[in-house]
Order: structure tokens, then sequence, then C-alpha cells
């Protein structure tokens, strides 16, 4: 049996937001066939690849021998590799989606509401009534990645904080607290 | 030349305040000797260690030849190695001591003054005024370990604050926090 050449791997890189709604990417491909008589000439190919909504990281998508043919040698598999490009609100935990959202000790102590545009674009609004403290996690259900093989089921969207605190007070400021929260 | 027997390793175990005071440690070790006519016969020993303040997890102590004597092979050295000890207070990173003190959220930002028994049995009493954040660390210069090389330095001591958030706030306490910390 003839030899085949070993696979040829190519990073398909794509935005959190092409990951989670799915989308359909076009890849344009040079390689050399071979006619009848053994002779190459340079083609380009259009390959279409189908990204499924909630694909990770390291999904493989193989065209099998699609490389250059060359006689005497099966074409390489042409293999795409998907890369997650860093996103700027969001950042991917699995299947949960996870954001920081920087707020002041006020807003911790006394409400705050989150706003934040979805992937696919919508607006969610959370209000949070408890004290948010410096590890508190508003878990949001089924607001994180679709799960491709499980399409009823969707991660969670956790929301952490970072709280700004006042570099400094005055004393009334410093009295005013002492009364309010002496245990 | 007749071989040597390879190294026996045995671990140290010792406290922080140990490593940090120095102390000297009396081993018992039972080993066989051997006599002019080649018999063995036991014996017990006792091994003074001289620990150096400042001394790391990892630091080797090695006695020459002091494994079991047997005919035609040098006896094995005998190495002790030092491992730290958890300490209740303090965790040693590099030449620092660091220490994590749980406050209020009140003690956060209106004063806190952290009280501290240090190694060697003193009182440290560091008053600070700044506003207490999440990330805030006080640094007590060359109150952290001593360094055997450099007799005349020190590391630091490094104090964390855990700060502790009230669970819930009536609405008046949170409309005074509103109307204190307002921009």
């Amino acid at each position: 049996a003839p030899r085949k050449a070993p696979p040829i791997e190519q990073t398909l890189p794509c935005s959190l937001e092409e990951l989670y709604k799915g989308t359909t990417k076009r890849m344009k491909i040079s390689r050399e066939i071979a006619d009848a008589s053994g002779k190459t000439l340079p083609v380009e190919e259009i390959l279409t690849i189908d990204i499924k909504p909630g694909w990770k990281k390291g999904t493989k998508i193989t065209f099998p021998e699609k490389g250059n043919e060359q006689p005497n040698v099966v074409p390489a598999d042409l293999v795409f590799i998907v890369d997650e490009k860093p996103h700027s609100v969001f950042t991917r935990e699995g299947n949960d989606l996870v954001v920081t959202q920087k707020i002041s000790l006020a807003e911790a102590l006394t409400g705050y509401t989150v706003r934040l545009t979805t992937l696919d674009g919508r607006t969610l609004t959370i209000p949070i009534n408890n004290v948010i403290h410096p590890s508190y996690e508003e878990v949001v259900p089924k607001e994180g990645m679709p799960i491709p093989k499980e399409p009823s089921k969707r991660g969670n969207l956790r929301i952490k904080f970072n709280i700004k605190f006042p570099t400094r007070l005055t004393a009334e400021q410093k009295a005013g607290i002492k009364k309010l929260l002496a245990p």
C-alpha cells in the first residue's frame, strides 16, 4: 500500500461569540493536484467548516486527503484545530462564562444591579440585594456556553466582583461608619 | 579501594521557632560497629546538630561514615534533612514571614492595630491608619526570618487581611452608608 503523508495541522481562531452562537467558516486553501500522467498543478479550493455552538478550544476538524497530491503517496489529511480568541468581557471556564465587575464599596454594601450584554447580544439585568463581599459570586444558571452534545443544557454565567475601597476616609466618615456598623 | 555504602537520609522536623532562633538538637542513633576481628556489635550514639537561625527546609547535615560498620565496606554517611513543621500563625515564603489577620469591615475602614507575638516571643504592635482593602499588605521590615549568610539582614513580615463583611444590612444602615460614602 502506498504510504500516507503525515497530517497538516492549522489553527482556526474563533471568537467567543462564534463559539457561543456557532458559525460557518470558509477557508481558502492552496494545494497541488496530480493529473492522470502524474504532472502536478496548483489549485485553490474553498473548504467549509461548520462551527457548532459550544465547541471548545482544541476541537479538530479533519478534511481527509486534502494535502498535496504526489505520485505514490496518499495525500495528507488537513486538520483544523479550533482556538479561542481572548474576549474583552468574558472568560470561559469549561462550559461556564466568568465575568468580573468592578464596583465601589458603597455599591457592594447597599445593592448593585449588574447589566451585561450576552454573547448573542441580549441585555441581562441582574439586581443583587445581598451584601457583596470580596469572594461573592453571583451564578446565573444557563447563561454560560451551550453544550454541543446536550442541547437542552448550558453552562452557567458566574459574576465575580472587584470591590474598589475608598483610598482615604475623613474622621467624620470613620466615626459615621463605626456607628453604623457597630456590632 | 573498598566500596562505600550509599548515604542514609533522615528528615529532621523543626518548628518555625527553632528555625528562627536556632537550636541544638541531640539525636540518638543505633548502629553496628565492628571490632578488630570483624565481629559487629550494636551501639547507641548521640549526635549533636547545631541548627543555625534562618536555615531552610531541605538543608542537609552530613555525619560522615556514621552508618553500620561491616567488613570491606566504608560505612554510609548519615544525612539529616531539615523539614519545617507547619506553624499556626506564620507561613514562611523564602526569607519572609506571612500572617493573615481576620478583621471586620468596620476595622478595615476606620483603623486597626495589629498585635502579634513574634517567633522569639516579643509583642509587636502595628497601628494601621490607612484604609485596609482586600489586597492590602502591611510590610514590617526586618521582622521576617534571619538570613544565615548575611546576619545583618533579615526578611520582612508581611501582614495580609481577611476582611469579614456584614452578612446583611438594614435599610437604615444602607441609607447611612450611601450618604457617608457618596462620591
